[in-house]
């Protein structure tokens, strides 16, 4: 059955050892934030950092493992359409409004969505990481290290699926940044088999 | 007065609010490896994630601020002899012997040295986030994402200098990866003005 999760909302919920989830862009160009913690000690979580290092890339697809901050695989991308996704930036928050769009009375984006829906699990705002964020698209310039944040590459349809690597707690979103869903805010479905 | 981190090892100190951190490389080509955490509370830690986002590029430098999970300025970068520096990949450590270098008894690496200098400090191992590693050298390929660990750029003498924006205790290692320093185990020096 797919889930749907409104814009600018999230959600949390628990995602069994070898089963699928399947993030869906319903309407295309719209980012998904994803983080994963260890459902028997949610100490260990998502590391951007990990990942990157043994992948020895920082755009993550098809067949590459997403690894803990105890360097255990927690997820396992299996099928991708879009090819690129973001694993460098963290989720957009109250700062990330105040500091880049200078908004007076920012939405508490991503970031606060995550926390709210974690914490029954014992996740506390410290100790949200990185997201794997789905359908982001940022671009680093090789020769400067200017990296700039664009237009998803999801067209509506367009999934990425996941098998869990452990019993997991999955925080997943409808991204609240203007910039990263190119201006406009849409759903995200999700289904998990 | 300089101090010395032995090659291959790691240390903790604490440094005040508008102090300046210099970080020498003496021989060239070796990394550092450097954690901040807010003395008053160690739930607050550096977030490569926040600090790249603000900044909109991956190397840093001059003039840059070292940002917190909470989105607070930790560090500013007030001076840099080399100009490239690494924010994206996690300080090595057993795990990364293991994986990447295939060792069968891995050295505990920055990260353990990191975690052992931090434990006093009431710093635990799940807190250890992806660190400022000085005079790392990681050009990404801005068309495929790839990643690689270069030589440093760094010559005998050369240095970056931070100035603390709180009250903060600090990592800092002499980096145990062969990769990174180009093949081989050198000394850091830092001082304290």
């Amino acid at each position: 059955m797919t889930e749907e999760i409104a814009p600018r909302t999230g959600v949390a919920f628990t995602l069994d050892k070898g089963r699928t989830l399947t993030v869906i862009d319903p309407c295309g160009e719209q980012v998904a934030d994803l983080l994963a913690f260890n459902r028997a000690d949610v100490g260990e979580g998502l590391s951007g950092g990990r990942t990157l290092d043994y992948a020895s890339k920082i755009y993550l697809t098809t067949g590459d493992p997403l690894y803990s901050n105890r360097s255990n695989v927690m997820l396992e991308i299996i099928a991708d359409d879009v090819g690129r996704h973001d694993f460098l930036l963290t989720p957009c928050s109250k700062d990330t409004f105040r500091i880049i769009y200078g908004d007076k009375d920012p939405h508490r984006g991503c970031f606060g969505n995550l926390a709210a829906a974690l914490a029954p699990y014992g996740v506390t705002e410290d100790m949200i990481p990185t997201a794997f964020n789905c359908f982001m698209n940022v671009p680093v310039d090789g020769k400067t290290g200017m990296l700039t944040v664009e237009a998803p590459l999801s067209k509506a349809g367009d999934a990425i699926v996941f098998r869990a690597g452990m019993d997991l707690v999955i925080g997943l979103t409808a991204c609240s940044a203007l910039q990263s869903n190119n201006g406009s805010f849409k759903p995200i479905h999700y289904r998990i088999d």
